[in-house]
């Protein structure tokens, strides 16, 4: 019998890469997205398309209340602009969601219990630790050792990309033939990639560094 | 200055007499109150009743998408029978909420981040602790290790009640002069308290303990 996993699908590359990999490591895939009030709410249209194509129990949860819980993020609120440039820069702490991904992992955590399934997988990598505190290795551990005792038997949080850089997960994804034009990475809530936000930017570095064109379209 | 602190109000026993320490120890009290597909509805009318008599600030969240994330717990589901009798008893698993702690902590934190506010209190209780693992004091110590590092800032989590039985809180509660008919106890969506379900029975005992009794009235 395959393994069973919840994975957090956002429609950005990283998730829709690990759903990929996980496929054809045959793991049998749950998926949960989630609606955070995120300007690039484009991203949830991608992660709805990868699931129906894979023929993938998914399910789109909406965080409620979001204008008070989310209210110092330039990723949800219109008021703080969004910072433009490297993902190394101070202002990117405006991109920060606070604490978005416990939010994420216990709604997935909760699903996992009532469909007696063990594991869940996030995207977190690399690139995200400078900025993102809930993308970091010893948040992680943290995580795992409170979903080892929050219920009656353990739950186990994977982050398999923990470790890898944005362009190693692109070498991955195009070995596993993976069209990235299904896939949305830019902060800004317009209809073309802006090529120019922090996330667009370590986006085009990723293929810049494997070599290969980008096949999503950009503004510029 | 007083310390400003967030606290998940059920507008059960617990929550309440906490909510009522805090504001006589003089913290500034921000309210979160879960509206979850709970049966007993009933408290979150409680809860709205004493933020508004408190003149508090007070929000009330509804989670998304319960009947698939917490599917299997009696206190939601009205295909699971609500289990009559002691805490003690191993029929009181079905009143589990799979991971609902960790999800409510989880909002109070992205929460408290957003308000600047350091401390984030929940009402679980040493009678919580043979049935409910994430009211236990190793989920407790788990969590605040992982909310010590979820954001740029740590965020401590309390349960200020953890050791003391539900005895002891009533007795706390009377000595504060609160008016324990403004809270709601009973697991079942009736008009009125069953006085039969698991949690009923302990709220019974702990006044009979205290030698007082219940101001609620029952269906008996």
């Amino acid at each position: 019998m395959k393994d069973k996993i919840v994975l957090i699908l956002s429609g950005g590359m990283d998730s829709f890469t690990l759903l990929h990999r996980a496929l054809n490591q045959n793991y049998e895939v749950d998926c949960l997205t989630f609606d955070y009030g995120q300007r690039h709410i484009k991203e949830i249209e991608c992660a709805r398309l990868a699931c129906h194509e894979n023929h993938l129990p998914s399910l789109q949860i909406k965080i409620a209340n979001v204008e008070s819980i989310f209210a110092a993020s330039a990723l949800t609120s219109d008021s703080i602009e969004m910072p433009h440039g490297s993902y190394q820069a101070e202002s990117m702490q405006s991109t920060i969601v606070p604490n978005r991904n416990m939010l994420f992992i216990s709604h997935a955590i909760a699903y996992a219990i009532s469909k007696n399934i063990k594991q869940v997988w996030y995207g977190a990598h690399a690139g995200d630790h400078f900025i993102y505190p809930d993308c970091r290795p010893e948040f992680l551990s943290a995580m795992n050792a409170v979903a080892q005792i929050c219920h009656t038997f353990p739950i186990s949080v994977e982050a398999p990309f923990l470790n890898y850089s944005k362009a190693e997960i692109v070498k991955i994804g195009l070995d596993l033939g993976i069209d990235y034009s299904k896939t949305w990475t830019c902060y800004e809530g317009q209809d073309l990639a802006c090529g120019k936000c922090g996330s667009c930017n370590e986006r085009l570095e990723a293929f810049a560094l494997n070599n290969i064109a980008d096949p999503l379209t950009y503004q510029d």
